[in-house]
């Protein structure tokens, strides 16, 4: 029997690499990944279908009124969600679902899916992340400031995720989030039609 | 900071290779592997400090008193304990370390060591484990009746382990095994410390 596979919320500092990771998963480990669906306009190079679903404001309410996302939100003035089809989909087919997504939705998405696991990536420390984000040499200092006061932010609600990876080497973060999800699939509750079976087939000796 | 090691707990089936499995977390993760104390005497090839500590009574008596294990028990006439020293002294250094050991003992333990990893060895089906015990050539039929008797009982504890390991494939067991450990490293109250850290140090940019 095909197991149903795991729903992966990734959330993580502005700038720590969680993006990398995700997609680490996808080549190293066949996750699938889930692309958000947002109304806001494709910036330069980005891709319908690979960074965004691009959406008109009356599609992307259309989903919201047909249940077509597992969670969504309006920030500013555009609204992001996650599609439906495409998760439960790759869940039923055994597959293993990435989202990257911040806190509530992680929150949102753990009450609709207790089974999902969130993790949380962090830089090794806030020194780190701060150098990463001036090492990309593109950013300016403004902006630099305005992502570590986000990160900031960000690193209060730590506590309301499950598993706490730190992204120092790229491979060994992309290890131990890969570790995670299989320790879920040897966690006592999955297993208890197994032990079932096992038992059944003791008496049936 | 060098982090504490883990105190796995591995139980299983008689015959499933559990013995096996925690060798090859000793050699391909530098485990440390606990080797229990007995009054029973040593069997043809057992080695003392290796397969046991081989102890006279009175000596075992007295280290009971001295509260030199973290578990013990009587079988039949003889009894098997887990020395405590080597215990605490890997924890301390940050190694992990391996007991194998039954039902009862992994419950006692998790008592004192609410941190410790308790996990069960299964095979594949009940079949398997049959095959396996007969395809070792050397055991009467007897034997593999009184151990299947055995597992069978073992089965209906299952349900007492944090996670279920399936042994089909030795070298996807030994990683899983693995994983799990990796995993519980990442836990957020294993982290809590590394959150606090991580909170100051946005506080005082």
């Amino acid at each position: 029997m095909e197991k149903r596979g795991l729903l992966i919320v990734i959330s993580g500092f502005s700038g720590v690499g969680k993006g990398t990771v995700a997609k680490r998963l996808v080549k190293d480990y066949g996750y699938s990944l889930s692309v958000s669906a947002t109304t806001r306009a494709p910036r330069e190079g980005e891709v319908d279908g690979v960074d965004y679903y691009f959406k008109s404001e009356a599609d992307f309410k259309n989903l919201i009124d047909y249940n077509g996302f597992i969670e969504y939100a309006r920030y500013v003035d555009n609204y992001y969600g996650t599609p439906r089809m495409f998760v439960e989909n790759e869940l039923a087919a055994g597959r293993n679902v990435i989202l990257e997504i911040e806190v509530q939705g992680a929150l949102n998405i753990k009450r609709q899916y207790p089974d999902a696991v969130l993790i949380f990536i962090a830089a090794p420390t806030v020194t780190a992340l701060k150098d990463r984000l001036i090492g990309r040499g593109t950013e300016k200092e403004a902006v630099v400031a305005k992502r570590m006061k986000r990160a900031s932010e960000e690193a209060k609600e730590m506590e309301n995720y499950e598993y706490i990876v730190i992204n120092d080497e790229l491979d060994v973060c992309v290890q131990n989030v890969h570790a995670i999800v299989i320790s879920k699939r040897c966690e006592l509750h999955q297993n208890l039609n197994f032990i079932s079976e096992t038992q059944e087939g003791f008496a049936q000796l």
